[in-house]
């Protein structure tokens, strides 16, 4: 695992989602930076992998297990999560449910950031992911973002709330130090 | 709706879960007790659902849809719920996020239990499911079950731990009357 | 316990706290519908009851048995919750904490209502409450009202955002029948 | 700040708490590690300072001041939490709330350890503790230790569950590398 690769999780299948905008923003600071990234983007999963990489299905998914083998590679990630339903996508839950038990996210470095159209930025989704996270050894960055009203705050690549993206700067130094 | 039907929702898409147990036996309590039950069970789900039903393609599962038909029967609904990785399964979060958006459990009455193999009796993924539902107007009941290191305390379809049945007992009876 | 009464708790001890301003609100909005309302407010605590009214003094600070009384005659209640260092203040667990146990809050019928200078309204915070009011069997109403950037939304008695005024009018006709 | 210098918190205000001996385990381990360790008991607040040390008060409370002196020296610290009504004590997040605003947690590295008489160890009031935490911008350890039915698993300062004497073992293990 090299020390200068920081992954981003797309936490959506969605199509054409906000969350790849706001992945592929971090993905650039940390490219100025000079770290490399790589992205994850859950609309790549199998369709049926929630039937045919879970249980006794488990690690058999040729397509799922490209995740695995990537997520492997990983020693620090960022989650850009989107908030469904007052809390983050099923579709995260049933990947991190398809992989590798117990270790795969252990002891790996975490970043939370949640964005949505509505005001609250995915902040209880953000609570509930942690908890996830924490369960499974991984260590969550303290300061998770909450990008609310993110259609008014972002665009064409660039924070417009200048608040926002200071956070988010904070954050991204934080990570790199964690 | 009938207020003599009370559905019950497998809360996992595994095969033979336990939750199919605890279900039967929730079924069953109720059906002495002369009520209507329908089973949800999410292992029935079509296999690619997460791709095929949610977003831009809401609603055009004819499969799924036949679960979105069955819960709009429903006034009040059991969730059993087993603990993955911490939380309740992806595949829960991932229906819901398939349902008619925003009302397709407002104002419904929902029970809860969790099942683990662990202690904790997926205590924490009660809670952040019940944020979820809360987020959409549904009604959960005060008394949430908790039953850890259940294949130690359930057996040929009763609980052997008298102090589950009995919490068990004063759950369905609240339920009835909320 | 009068089924036309409801009482509003102001979830915070803190001098002039904006809390009072909502709860004066919600009183307004139910004595107008014909309810009986009974306010507690924290602020009225004795100032050392987290020692003098908890553990083996638990029921003998007749000050804080005051609050005990009251509540005894509630059957319905609204909390007002104000948003601190990210979830709801302390001092209101600790009210719970020296309250009778474990039946002080059974089977009561609980509403929600958080607030914060910042965007959140206390969501998070309002997700904690609620797991340790259904801990002790309470009920809580599905909708729960987050009122974020609350000083640019309420103004001498009112609401000046009409969707917070409407929400928080749902909220009430809910909580009603609930 | 000592690097080789570890706080512990006991994180209730109750007379003989089982906390206590738990945190004297905490201790004995990290001194024999040759970490220098530091309690802070929060049955040794003031008792009034729910009044006298908060809001228009912050800072005005010299028996209060002095836990803030005394956090201030630590940079790692240990939460010993005890589950109170499904969550951890609400004395804990008094206290919290009385600290100075908004750096006295920032950026400190935190354990959490619940415990409670039934099967839960805290693990509902832990997730809350670590929102507050992660809030305030402090970076709190993945592993959480929950110490369920714990009169049944720890006498005489040893734990006699040799489970959770591993769990603690490792999670002090990772806590000296975080």
């Amino acid at each position: 695992m090299s020390k200068n690769k920081i992954g981003i999780i797309i936490g959506t299948n969605r199509n054409l989602a906000f969350s790849e905008q706001i992945a592929a923003y971090y993905q650039k600071q940390l490219e100025e930076k000079d770290f490399e990234t790589e992205k994850i983007n859950l609309k790549d999963l199998p369709a049926d992998f929630a039937f045919t990489a879970l249980y006794e299905n488990a690690g058999k998914n040729p397509e799922f297990q490209k995740f695995q083998t990537v997520l492997d590679t990983l020693d620090k990630i960022i989650f850009i999560v989107p908030e469904y339903n007052g809390s983050y996508p099923g579709v995260v839950k049933t990947w991190i449910d398809g992989l590798r038990h117990p270790d795969s996210l252990s002891y790996k470095k975490i970043a939370l950031v949640g964005l949505s159209s509505g005001m609250l930025g995915n902040a209880v989704g953000l609570s509930h992911l942690s908890d996830v996270l924490s369960y499974l050894n991984a260590n969550v960055l303290g300061l998770r973002i909450k990008l609310g009203n993110i259609s008014q705050h972002f665009s064409e690549g660039k924070f417009t709330n200048e608040t926002y993206r200071q956070f988010v700067d904070k954050q991204i130094k934080l990570f790199i130090d964690f």
